[in-house]
């Protein structure tokens, strides 16, 4: 058989639908390979829905047929690093200048606050999908940059302060983002 | 006006549709007192739910018309206390003599398992409905128990076990019920 020499140049689809969805799996994978290396144990918490109404069309099998999405009270993932507590939530964006403060919930700045006060180690995981870039933000720049909007300032955090003041993640096959060889170097 | 100087015995209503629950509750009272006089930041994670179909009647509302309850891949309950990773989960038992390890599953002792190896503390929180009394059943006495059963040993953990090896938790008004004061005393 004859193959073709030249490689079909992969198509760069821009699939906006999973956009977030995408770097949620990245960690998901990346959790799971921490896990089994036994690396350290995080989790992604379950999305808090409000059930209504539950029938049972057979026996022992609950189908929920009227339910909402709530609000989540905290982030999406904590666990546990080399005995300290981890806790983060992840945030894409489109933008190729600055990541809007926007993204972030206001109950999710405060209970990063809360883990920081206790002694946990705080962050958002943000992944600039123009430039397949991921960054740790750590609570301290967060909280700096969510005040100062608070006060009338700027809405947003420039993609250079990320450039100049915050680590990258490091992207590989396996594990496929891994944040925790930044944790790492600061604890 | 005349009020009855003879109190009416209050009825000792046993609802069993409730048993769990109420433990429950009772935790997520207690967490509560524990965020708000900053005493430490644990939360309950939300039920795991697999979402299948979802309707929008209405514009920005999404409403689940198919879903299912998914097994649990770890526990109820984690967080962060004075530094310290925490995780449990809270079982009931309306037995009189023995807390059968059939509450238990097999994914929440692995789970235990990991968060013991890498510095956390773990544990489960037993209700004996019977008596009123909560213990605290630490991971090591829980392990011993569990691998015996395995062996051929028996399958369940005596309520003798309980009175003379376990921490009983106060039950008060508020906190409901205080189980960081046991492990206060233990790290």
């Amino acid at each position: 058989m004859n193959y073709p020499n030249k490689k079909k140049p992969i198509k760069n689809v821009n699939n906006y639908a999973n956009l977030g969805m995408t770097l949620e799996s990245d960690i998901d994978l990346t959790n799971q390979y921490y896990l089994s290396h036994q690396i350290a144990v995080i989790h992604k918490k379950p999305t808090p829905i409000q059930v209504v109404n539950v029938s049972y069309p057979a026996r022992n099998k609950a189908k929920i047929v009227e339910a909402y999405y709530r609000t989540p009270s905290t982030t999406d993932f904590n666990g546990l690093y080399k005995g300290r507590y981890i806790d983060f939530d992840a945030k894409e964006t489109n933008s190729k200048t600055s990541f809007p403060l926007s993204n972030v919930h206001e109950h999710q700045v405060n209970h990063l606050s809360d883990v920081d006060a206790h002694g946990g180690i705080a962050f958002l995981i943000i992944g600039w999908s123009q430039y397949n870039e991921y960054y740790i933000l750590f609570f301290k720049d967060l909280i700096s940059f969510w005040q100062a909007s608070k006060q009338g300032g700027r809405k947003s955090i420039p993609y250079t302060f990320f450039k100049e003041n915050c680590h990258q993640i490091p992207f590989s096959y396996e594990p496929r983002l891994d944040y925790l060889s930044i944790i790492n170097k600061l604890i």
